[in-house]
């Protein structure tokens, strides 16, 4: 541990999610005193119709 | 906040998940107190073969 | 199904979330077609020391 | 309840899901007491490019 | 990986938990073919007044 | 968006968590290109009798 769930709008690219993992583990390592090695992290890509906000698809907003 | 999950069999059509997070907003809106500018929804669709109960999966039920 | 997990700041009392359950379930309902019946709804609290947005905890906006 | 959720890389069959559900189930069942009737579980299929482990993406390791 | 994680009501046992991780870790080993050092397992306990179905919280049931 | 979810062992102070939302958000931010101000962070503590790990409780090992 710690597992860290990372979720957002899909349209990533590959070189944006292995920046984000490499600096998210960092951030996660530095700030619990956690080694990076025991850092776990989980992209989950939304579509824009599986998302709302205010009460409004975000496909619509 | 409050940020709601639906997890529900995939299928539902985008004017379907549209009523939902209206619905769903106003409905937490009115119970919680937020007011519905604060409300997040998230939907989440599952394939028959990724959800069983009783011990068997769905798509053989 | 479908599941719904609503997630928020802890402090509704018991009162707040029978209404939560039975409205969010009625929207859910009506807006997928799936029987009341087989909607199921989580509740999670929130501390204000586990929440965080724009960088900040809530604790400290 | 209850309600188990197994998330693990993509690319297992529909018969692995079967036997999973089936024998995750009972095991729920046998050690928490709940009738196997009352058991759901839920799968979720990951891609590499969406799972990171010691600051690397599982795609690269 | 894999990644379970077990939502029930509270009030089991330590005994319990500690069953249920050795039963369903090795469950989930068996069916997907992931060695059991791999299998990491997540228990979530919810009180009864954060859980409903059919429209009614399960403490009212 | 984005919305992210560090759940952890329970131990971890007030300042580690707030140091945890201020630089785990600001790696999500640089990577990914959202704004800060968009990005929330939720904390999710864990019970050394809620985790485990090759079949084993965390307590145990």
């Amino acid at each position: 541990m710690p597992y860290v769930t990372v979720k957002m709008l899909e349209g990533r690219t590959e070189d944006q999610k292995r920046a984000l993992v490499e600096k998210v583990s960092e951030a996660v390592s530095e700030t619990t005193g956690a080694p990076i090695e025991n850092v776990t992290v989980f992209i989950e890509d939304m579509k824009k119709t599986d998302y709302g906000t205010k009460g409004k698809l975000f496909s619509d907003q």
